[in-house]
Formats: C-alpha cells, structure tokens, sequence
C-alpha cells in the first residue's frame, strides 16, 4: 500500500466546495479528483484532503493524500499523468511518497491563506474571479496595525461562523501581513488551524477598519468579546486561496 | 446629438465575440453593452467597436462609440453608472466626449495587441482563462528575433485567415516585444491594422520558432511566400487581448 501526498490548485469559482456533497449531483473538487485519479488507477480511491475549502474558494497549495495499491506510474509523474485528464480549472503540482499514517488533515501542522481584494473605483474583469471588488479608499497600513492583534494564540471565537459546532475555538496565528500590489490589497493569514468562516470573518473586519469605521486598535476587543456579532462581515469565498499546508 | 468615447476591458470567455451576431441569440460583447446603455439612456443606442474581438478574446481597452440625445449624466461619470448595470466580465473604464466626425473602427490610427502564453510543466488553474498553455520549452530569444522581421511596412497575406475577403493585405508593424515575466510568455504587436486572424496566425508561427521546428531568419520567407500554408498554426483566442486603440 502506498500513501500519496498530492498538491493541487484549483479555481473554485465553479464548484461547490473542496468536500464531496454525497447524493447532491453538484460538483465538487473532491470528486472530480476522485474520479481522475481512480480511472487512472483502476480501481475506487478515496482522497482526504487538508482544508475543507467553501463554494468558489480557491486552493495553489491544497494537500490531499490518498492511499493505492496499483498505481501505474512513478509517483514524481503522477501531476503530468493527471493533468490530461482533469478539467482546466484544477491542476495536480506535485506527488510525493508519504509515511503510511500521513494524513493530509490531521497530519497539517499549520496552513497559510491568503485573502486578495480589488481596491479601484473601477472594477476589473480580469479580477472579477479572484478577488473582492472594493471600490471605496482603504487603508492599508491601518488594517496591517489591526492584523498585527491577531497574532499569537487566542480564542477566535469572534470570527466563526454563527452555530458552528466546533467548542475548541482556541488557534494560534503565526503571521499576518497586509500590503498593496498595484489594486489589488493582500491580506494573508499563517497559522495552526482555522475556524469555519474565520478568515472571511476576519478580513471583513479589517476591510472595516480600512474604511476608518473601526479603529485598528479596536481589534483587540474584538477578539475579546468572543462574539460574532462583535466582528464584520462574512467576505465572499471568490477572494479566497488556500496557499499552503504545513506538515512537520 | 453627443459622440462619447467609451474604453471598456472584458473578460472574452463566455461570449461570441464583439460584434453582434444578429438573430442567432447567442452572447456578445456589443449587444451587452448596448442593452446596458440603451436601458441607462432611455432609447436605442448602438454602438461602434474600434476591433471585432472574437470568441474568447479579451480586451483590456476596446474602444466603442456612441452618439446619443438624452444622455442622463455627465460624460466622466458614465463608468461608475453603466458599471452597476454591466455584468462582472464587461466594465467601462472611461469615458470621453468625442468630435461629431469620430469613429471607433474608422478614426483609429493603430492598435496593441498582447498574447499571453503560460510556458510551464504543470499548468495553472488560474491562468487558464486568460493565455495559451504550452508546456514544452520555449525559445524567447529566438521568438524576439523572428518578431523583429514583422516591423516596417509589409504584406501580411502568409498571417490572414485563409477564405478572408480582404484584398489589400498590406499593414504596418510599428513594433514587436517578446519577453517572459515568470511562467508567462508575452508578445505584444502594435500596427496600423491587423487582418483577420493576424495575431493568432503570427503568434502559432513564433511558438513553432520558439520551439527550434523554425529558425528565425525563416520568418522573412514566411512573410514573403503571401501564403498561409507557409505559416504555423492559428493560436486560441484565450490568450489574446486587444489592450490599446490609438487616434490623432
């Protein structure tokens, strides 16, 4: 039995999601992979992947591993082999030989994401996938100063999703970091887990105090308060990117 | 009676092109915009694009006309108003007040056109939209020099699509670039005119030179032989974008 480590990226913009939606009929990433790789071998695979991305949610370093026993080609040339037959808006990077317990989840030590907002009066088609539209004056360095709050380790209850069931709502942020290239404002997120929702939730407080409606100092109540009503917006998913899992 | 200037950028993919395709119901660039317009102005507005882009070309600055009466709002503020109605692949990026006698297609003086190649082993979800996706190793030092050969006056007959109506096949070539910036290779073509296909056509002949199956000297003979079978293959139309219009 061989255990697979894959890394794919993918523009989510047309599916439902990372996970299977058993009984659904709509696309996800996880079957089409399924699908591809389980041809491809010959028989039923199954793959587990390390972040359950939302609808329209995009991943360049997505992991999934999966385990096979007859697998035709030479791990290092499974991406060539794959690609021919996936759809254009999903890529298989890379293929290594994993430990027999690599989990591609619960093996995760770590994940960084990255969120890209449009910053213009005038929007662009190009970004329209990829990005929030934002036409309004934002202020970088303010959101940067309120990012810096979240590193550490905190309960992040504040930025989950409302009826969430998770109870542990404690996760340590290693590193944030907002900047401007050219329109386009960047916010990006380490850190050892993330609750359901948690950067969207934080990126549209940020965009808040970017806007001057909150203080960037305000952040640290924010976190306090342990309450989603305390926080912005929920962003949508299209400006979202699953950048890169880290394991040990 | 008003003649407004109008630049728009659009994301080509799902459309049939610019130019309406009368009773054939099927999405173009022009019938959009003028739904859009037609609806903010209170009557019929046609408008008239400087380049018919075809399916699944880009423009990043097409330039349309229109001539109009009841005109709603100022001429500068019509991006930000006709924007709210255009879908998220179409936008208006400015707006001016032309002379009476100005014609997008008629008045322009050149263009810049810009192919996009994405030049990887493994390909990109991301740029699958917006270049041509080719793998293998490509020569940029060999495709600048056959470039080169393009600019001066010439008949471009080898690079017009085969059946095309167009007697006079004699353009001009004010420059050529071709340069990669990370995975992407960018050719960019400016001219008085372009006949149908020309890029596309062009473009397919420097890859092959790119990829050693043509020298670039040969570039020379494969202009004068004023015969399409003497050049490489048309490119898809997801990697061209139509990015500047030229006046007096």
């Amino acid at each position: 039995m061989r255990n697979i480590k894959l890394t794919v990226a993918y523009d989510g913009t047309d599916y439902y999601g990372f996970q299977e939606q058993r009984g659904t009929g709509l696309p996800t990433i996880q079957e089409v992979l399924e699908a591809a790789l389980s041809k491809m071998a010959g028989s039923c695979i199954q793959v587990y992947g390390a972040g359950r991305t939302d609808s329209g949610v995009h991943a360049r370093g997505q992991v999934v591993n999966f385990d096979c026993t007859n697998w035709p080609v030479p791990t290092e040339r499974l991406p060539l082999a794959i690609n021919g037959a996936l759809p254009n808006d999903i890529a298989a990077v890379k293929a290594e030989d994993a430990a027999p317990d690599f989990h591609a989840r619960f093996s995760a030590q770590g994940k960084t994401y990255l969120y890209r907002v449009y910053n213009h009066n005038i929007p662009s088609p190009f970004e329209n996938r990829y990005s929030h539209y934002m036409p309004s004056f934002l202020d970088t360095a303010a959101m940067a100063k309120a990012a810096a709050f979240l590193e550490g380790t905190h309960d992040f209850k504040t930025f989950q999703a409302a009826n969430s069931p998770v109870r542990n709502t404690v996760r340590t942020i290693f590193q944030t970091s907002v900047y401007r290239e050219s329109n386009v404002i960047h916010f990006s997120l380490s850190g050892d887990g993330f609750l359901y929702n948690m950067v969207r939730i934080i990126t549209g407080t940020l965009l808040e105090i970017g806007q001057g409606k909150r203080s960037p100092a305000s952040m640290s109540d924010t976190i306090a308060a342990r309450d989603r009503t305390a926080a912005g917006p929920t962003v949508p998913g299209r400006g979202l990117f699953l950048e890169k899992v880290y394991y040990n």
